[in-house]
């Protein structure tokens, strides 16, 4: 049986094609690259139902993952992640209609396991053994756990104010990490230095091909969980984009597989007021972003000043009349809390940046009355204990709640 | 179609019987009450073949759990964690067949939310509008948040040292939030008195009968994910021991069913060495545990001085030919590092308590050679920073790793 229908690495920009067995990073031309499968040769040979039965991972989307060999998976149970109802909030909105993916329930908290059990899988398929990356925290921590387990080193370089947490996951895995005075842009800098003078595999986001493949699932179980039907708008907190692009082309092979017809959702892009690079870019009506100087936001995953795949992320809002729009910190913050209040989760300021975009467009009508709407949750907000400011009152030994327990 | 086959509640000490369609806590004895099922009817009309094909969380066993009406379900997709193998882990020492039950992927990070999915599901059936309930921190921020979802009240009080981002999690759920500075005991007597006075639903462990049947959801997991095989030993970290009654509850249910058969797993309890009584009480063959004065442990969620369910928790051990073992803070620290470096794995270190057992006991020979054991990894590493102390050099922008990135 074949594990997967891998069929090459192919440039998005200039078309050129590069083999999928071995490590390639970017095309000569500078673009990402993406991969292709011999999707003509799933559609004859896998069924929905098929699907249905498998183990409930991201694996089971085996055929349209570029491992070849099973033996190379590297898994510690990622993906299937619930797709919650969140009728309370829904309705406090006006979308009847609201669900939250929630990537919180993965290894390491994040959606980033997705990317890196993929992108792990495949290094070690084509013989890695030792790799750097520059991250805001989440991805370095999935990937060096995920390395630790195949047995891959890694050399991981993060800002100093990322996520104390990811830290202490980073350095228990055993990785080389350094922590920079800067932004993920100047780790990316020192990571690109020691790639080139170490010949180490170079992670960093979208210089692999392979992690995208990984967050494509999003998609594809959104799918799935919505009985082969497409949310009419999926909303995604926007950093780097990879998952973005990575739903956008699940859905697209999905399409080819005739595994779900109709229009695509509109993709929806959410930044931060204070690192809105791809929304400057939308509203201008560009395809490529610009670097946003002195970006700042609490949801540390999508301060990425300039993503590399941003000619990606707008083609994929442009394509499906999607949009991008900016949340303020505060905003979100009070979002979390409302989500906390009427839905019982605690999810990540990302993901409730999510949350907050979808009521800005419902106000403005951009989501109109009736429609499905999908946001991604993108982390556990566990994860970021700092955004929560409670003051608690603390009582002695034996003391009473007398005339404390009622409002 | 009937949703759930709940009977009553019984004693499991003086054998009285209760009505499972009113509110009850403890029996008049003073003993935790269980919930009995018509397990005939069940294994009449269900199927493990049926079970295989429903929604991937635990209300795929809705026939064995206590909520009447599915409209009363409150779920955030909790349940079917996976069942991950730790070959390298295993390999190390020595015990071949070894596998993680691996609790932090679920809502709040922590196995404490199959206990308040469940419980607060059926509060919600049995009209309950506010509880009260003392914590370590884990069980307290799933409860008051899986309550919010149901839109059902909580006064939570927890020890002042509890994990700090329980704190946060209970504060942003609205529930009422006292810190106590002593003990989860102490946590305990202020919660009495409050349930006293203002007659509020006691959530307290074991004062209500459901949590219990959350909990248990893991035995039958383990046997469903091993095609409905039992392992020889299941390894426990145990604190208030819930999750062990639970597991040990579900066994004999799946076997009155016919659904498994043979002996059940060989149970073990871990505690920490600063807080042992069912270790000492087991060592001493009794039926019941003492308080452990000046209790202490990293490992909080174990940190329990006194069970209400100890009983409960000797008879699972003695009927199994189970045992009961302390692990020394220090050690669950070394094993939580050792998983991270050869699994992938960032482990509480309650679940790190759990590998630690299993080693000493394959080095005593108590699991022998070839034996199948699984260990409950209770919640995800990233709820305890603390336990991970960091050292990591900071460049500046535009360093390079020369010289630092080769061991």
């Amino acid at each position: 049986m074949t594990y997967s229908y891998i069929s090459h690495l192919y440039c998005p920009k200039c078309s050129n094609t590069y083999s999928a067995k071995e490590q390639h990073h970017l095309c000569v031309c500078g673009s990402p690259l993406l991969v292709d499968y011999k999707l003509d040769e799933i559609k004859a040979k896998v069924t929905r139902e098929e699907i249905a039965g498998r183990t409930h991972d991201l694996w089971r989307y085996h055929e349209l993952l570029p491992v070849e060999d099973e033996q190379n998976k590297v898994s510690l149970g990622e993906g299937m992640t619930p797709l919650i109802a969140m009728p309370r909030l829904g309705r406090e909105m006006s979308v009847e209609n609201l669900y939250m993916k929630d990537e919180g329930m993965v290894p390491t908290g994040t959606f980033k396991a997705r990317g890196a059990a993929v992108g792990i899988s495949k290094a070690k398929e084509l013989g890695v053994r030792e790799f750097a990356m520059p991250t805001n925290g989440n991805a370095g921590a999935a990937w060096a756990l995920y390395g630790a387990r195949a047995g891959i080193k890694s050399t991981i370089v993060m800002p100093v104010d990322a996520p104390l947490i990811t830290r202490n996951e980073v350095a228990l895995s055993g990785a080389k990490l350094y922590l920079v005075n800067g932004l993920i842009s100047d780790a990316g800098k020192i990571v690109a230095k020691a790639v080139n003078e170490h010949g180490l595999y170079d992670a960093s986001t979208l210089k692999e091909p392979y992690r995208i493949e990984g967050k494509k699932t999003m998609g594809l179980e959104i799918a799935e969980q919505l009985g082969w039907t497409l949310p009419d708008v999926i909303v995604y907190p926007t950093g780097g984009g990879v998952g973005l692009i990575g739903i956008y082309k699940a859905l697209k092979e999905l399409k080819v597989l005739g595994w779900v017809t109709g229009d695509l959702p509109r993709l929806v892009a959410v930044q931060a007021v204070g690192c809105a690079p791809i929304v400057k870019a939308w509203e201008e009506k560009k395809a490529e972003s610009e670097f946003w100087p002195g970006s700042a936001s609490i949801a540390f995953g999508i301060n990425v000043p300039k993503a590399l795949g941003d000619f990606l992320v707008l083609k994929a809002l442009y394509q499906t009349a999607g949009c991008a729009i900016a949340v303020d910190d505060q905003v979100m913050i009070e979002e979390q809390e409302k989500i906390a209040q009427l839905e019982g989760a605690f999810i990540c300021p990302e993901g409730a940046a999510a949350f907050a975009a979808i009521r800005k467009l419902r106000e403005s009508g951009w989501i109109q009355e009736g429609e499905t709407v999908v946001a991604l949750n993108t982390g556990a907000g566990i994860k970021y204990p700092d955004t929560v400011k409670v003051d608690v009152p603390v009582l002695e030994i034996g003391d009473s709640l007398d005339g404390k327990v009622t409002n």
